[in-house]
C-alpha cells in the first residue's frame, strides 16, 4: 500500500476518465471497487417511484446478499432511458466481469448525473481495460473523485474498531450535495469493512444507521432516481469474522453509526449555497414518528431556512411550521431553545434579552434548534441548511 | 354612496391609524366593516395548531351564524400573547359594539402582524371614536388598506350576479402576499354579499369555493397563526333572499367561486419575490386527495421552483418530485407537458427540440405544467410561483 495512503484490507480501487459528460473531458468519472473475495452486502435505495436503471439493478443484486465489487459513474444517472438503460447497465457490468474473470453479477452499478440521455456506452467501453488494469488497493480517493458531480470535493471517512477477534477497519465514501444540486443531485454511498458480518446483521445494522444519517439530513427535501448506499463486509478470503456478543455488534454498529453520520454531515456541508448547518432537535415527542414530522417540517421550511440564513431568532416561524407538522401537542406548554438560549418556556415567551444572546448564537456556521414539546418522550433530529440567495442562483442556472 | 366607489348594499366600513405597529406611524392599520342588520356569516380558520386569539374568538363568534361586521387589525397579530391576548381581543370588540350600540358579541376580530407581543391596546382604544365615526358605505378601498402588512397593494373583487329574486352584489377585500414575508404573513379575506343566504348552505360554498383558490395556493407551504376568511351574507334588512332552486344556488355557488379566485390569484401575484406564476394541474390521478398530493410536491419543490425560475424546462426534477409525493401511478405511463408543449409522453422523453419550445413558454410570466398520471380520472391544480434570489433577501432580513 502506498505511504501515507492507508485503506481498508480485500478491497481495490481504480478510477478512470471516459467523458462521459462530454468526450475529452479530463475528469475521473468511471470507478470501480472490486472484493478480492465475495464480501457480505447491504444495501439502500431511493424510495422515489421513480428510479433509475441501476437502481433496478442495484436492488436485485444486493438481494443475492454477496458482492464483488462496485462499478460507478458520475456524468450520467441512467436515470428515465427505459430497456435501453437497463442493457447499458447489464452490458458494462458483464464486459467489467468479464475483464476481472469475476461473476458479474455480484457487480453492483451505480451511477449519477444528468437524467433523460442513454449512457455513452461505447466510451466506457472503451477505457474498461484502463479501469482493470489501474485496480490498486490505495486509490479510493480516485474513485471517490469519480462519483463526484457537483460536489465541490471528494467525501471519505476512515474509521477503527475493535471486536473480540481483533481490530476492524471501516472505509467509507460518498457523493452528494443535500440534494439540491441541478440534475437531481444523488447520493451515492459505499462503506467497506475488512470484518466479515451475516448478511442480516449488516442490514439491520444499515437501517439503523441510516434513519440517524442519511436520513436526518435535509437541504431541500428532494429525493433523487438513483440515490444508493451500499455497505460491503469482508472483502478478503482471510477476513476476521466479526463474534455474535453483543460487545461485537455493538462495536460494528457504533462503528457503522459513526461512517454514515460523519458521511451524511459532509454532505450537509458540501450544500451548495449552504452557509449554516442548523440541528433542528425535537424532544418530549409521543413517538418518534412524530418527533421526525415536527422536526423535518421545521427543517424544511423555506421560511424557516431564510431566518436561519438571515441569523434572525424569528421564534415564531419555527413555531408556525412545528404547529403545521400534522402531530398533536399543546403549544402553550412547549419550550424552544436556540442554542442554550431559551425563548419559550411553558408557551410564554421569555422576557428579557433573550435576542442578541439568540443572534449571537446563531451568528456561528452550526448552532442547535431545539423544541420540547412535552407530550411524551420521543425524540428526533435533523441536520439542515439555511437557505441562501446562492442556493436559488445555482439552482435556477440553466442546465449547461 | 361616492361617486365612482361603487359597494355592496347594507354594509359599511371606516379605518384609521392607529400607530399600533409604531406610535405615530400614519399607516391605516384599523378597520371596520359594520353590518346594518345581522347577517348571516360562514367562516374558515387556520388549521394550524398554534393559532392567535383572534383565531379563538372568530371561531365561536362564527359558530353562532349571524354578524354584526369585522374589526381588523395590521401590525399585530396578537398570537402567542396568552390570556391577555383573549382579553384584550374581547375588550376591543366590546368597546366598538359599545360605540356603536350593537351586540359585541356578533362583532368578529381579526388581526395580522407580528406575533409575541401583546396588542397596543390604549393606542387602540383612543381612536375608537374616529373609527365608528368614519363608518361610510364607499370606504371599503380604507379597510382593504388598512389590513395590508407586507402587501404591495391592496386587494379587492367586485362581481355581480343574479339569483331569481333579482340582481346581488359581491365585494371581496384580502390581505396576503402568499404567506412569504417575514412574520408570518397571515392570509386575511372578508367577502361580503347583499343577498340573504341561509347559513349551512352558505359555509358548504365556502369550503368548496375555498378548496379550488386560497387553498390551491402556495408559495411556500407555510400556514399561519392567523388565517381567517369569512363570508357574511344579507346586510341590510331589506336584503333579497337567495332562492333554493338550483339555478340560484349554482349562481351564488359560482360568484363565490370566482370572488375567491381571484382574490387568491393576486396573493400569489402579490409574493415578494415572485416573478412567475405556474399552474401545476395534475390529472388522471387515482381520486382527488391522490392529484392534490402530487400538484403539491411539485408546487412546492425548491428545485422545482428554481428550475421555473431560471426558466430551464428540468422535467427531470418535475417527474422526481411526483414520484416522492406518497401516491401510487407508474412513472412509465405518465405524459408531461409545459404549456402545450410536450415533453414527456407514455413515459418516454420525446424526441427532437421540444428544449426551446418549453424554453419559450417558461419565459412568460405565466404558464402550466401539466401531469397526466394516467392512472384514474381524477384531477387538482396548484397555483404556485417560482423561488427567486429576491424571496430569499427578504425573508433573511432582520426584522426591524
Amino acid at each position: 500500500m502506498k505511504q501515507g495512503e492507508p485503506s481498508v484490507g480485500g478491497f481495490k480501487f481504480s478510477a478512470v476518465a471516459a467523458g462521459i459528460k462530454k468526450p475529452g473531458a479530463t475528469k475521473l468519472d468511471f470507478g470501480l471497487i472490486v472484493s478480492e473475495a465475495p464480501a457480505t452486502v447491504a444495501g439502500l435505495t431511493t424510495t422515489n417511484l421513480v428510479f433509475a436503471a441501476p437502481v433496478a439493478i442495484t436492488r436485485e443484486r444486493v438481494a443475492k446478499g454477496i458482492s464483488r465489487g462496485v462499478l460507478v459513474n458520475s456524468g450520467n444517472a441512467n436515470a428515465y432511458t427505459g430497456e435501453r438503460g437497463i442493457k447499458d447497465a447489464l452490458d458494462l457490468t458483464r464486459e467489467v466481469g468479464e475483464a476481472l474473470a469475476i461473476d458479474a453479477n455480484l457487480l453492483i452499478p451505480m451511477s449519477t448525473g444528468v437524467i433523460g440521455n442513454p449512457l455513452p456506452v461505447d466510451r466506457m467501453r472503451a477505457v474498461i481495460p484502463d479501469l482493470v488494469s489501474g485496480l490498486a488497493p490505495y486509490r479510493y480517493m480516485d474513485v471517490a473523485h469519480a462519483m463526484m458531480t457537483t460536489d465541490t470535493r471528494p467525501k471519505t471517512v476512515q474509521l477503527d474498531g475493535t471486536a473480540s477477534s481483533g481490530p476492524f477497519r471501516m472505509l467509507g465514501m460518498c457523493k452528494g450535495s443535500g440534494m439540491i444540486a441541478p440534475n437531481m443531485a444523488t447520493m451515492l454511498a459505499v462503506i467497506l469493512t475488512d470484518i466479515r458480518v451475516d448478511q442480516p446483521f449488516l442490514q439491520e445494522c444499515l437501517h439503523e444507521a441510516t434513519a440517524a444519517s442519511f436520513n436526518s439530513i435535509t437541504v431541500d427535501g428532494d429525493t433523487s432516481t438513483n440515490d444508493t448506499l451500499l455497505v460491503l463486509a469482508g472483502g478478503s478470503s482471510t477476513a476476521l469474522e466479526l463474534g455474535s456478543s453483543s460487545s461485537d455488534r455493538e462495536a460494528f454498529l457504533s462503528l457503522l453509526n459513526k461512517a454514515c453520520s460523519d458521511l451524511a454531515r459532509q454532505i450537509v456541508l458540501d450544500g451548495e449555497g449552504t452557509t449554516k448547518i442548523v440541528e433542528v432537535r425535537v424532544t418530549g415527542a409521543l413517538d418518534r414518528d412524530a418527533a421526525v414530522k415536527v422536526a423535518r417540517t421545521i427543517a424544511e421550511s423555506p421560511l424557516v431556512k431564510t431566518a436561519f440564513h438571515g441569523e434572525d431568532p424569528n421564534w415564531g416561524r419555527i413555531i408556525c411550521a412545528a404547529g403545521r407538522a400534522g402531530v398533536a401537542f399543546d403549544p402553550t406548554q412547549i419550550d424552544l431553545y436556540i442554542g442554550v438560549v431559551p425563548i419559550v418556556k411553558d408557551g410564554l415567551l421569555v422576557q428579557g434579552d433573550w435576542e442578541s444572546a439568540a443572534h449571537k448564537v446563531m451568528s456561528s456556521k452550526e448552532f442547535l434548534v431545539l423544541v420540547d414539546l412535552k407530550s411524551g418522550s420521543a425524540d428526533a433530529r435533523i441536520l439542515t441548511t439555511d437557505l441562501s440567495e446562492e442556493y436559488v442562483t445555482i439552482n435556477a442556472d440553466y442546465r449547461s
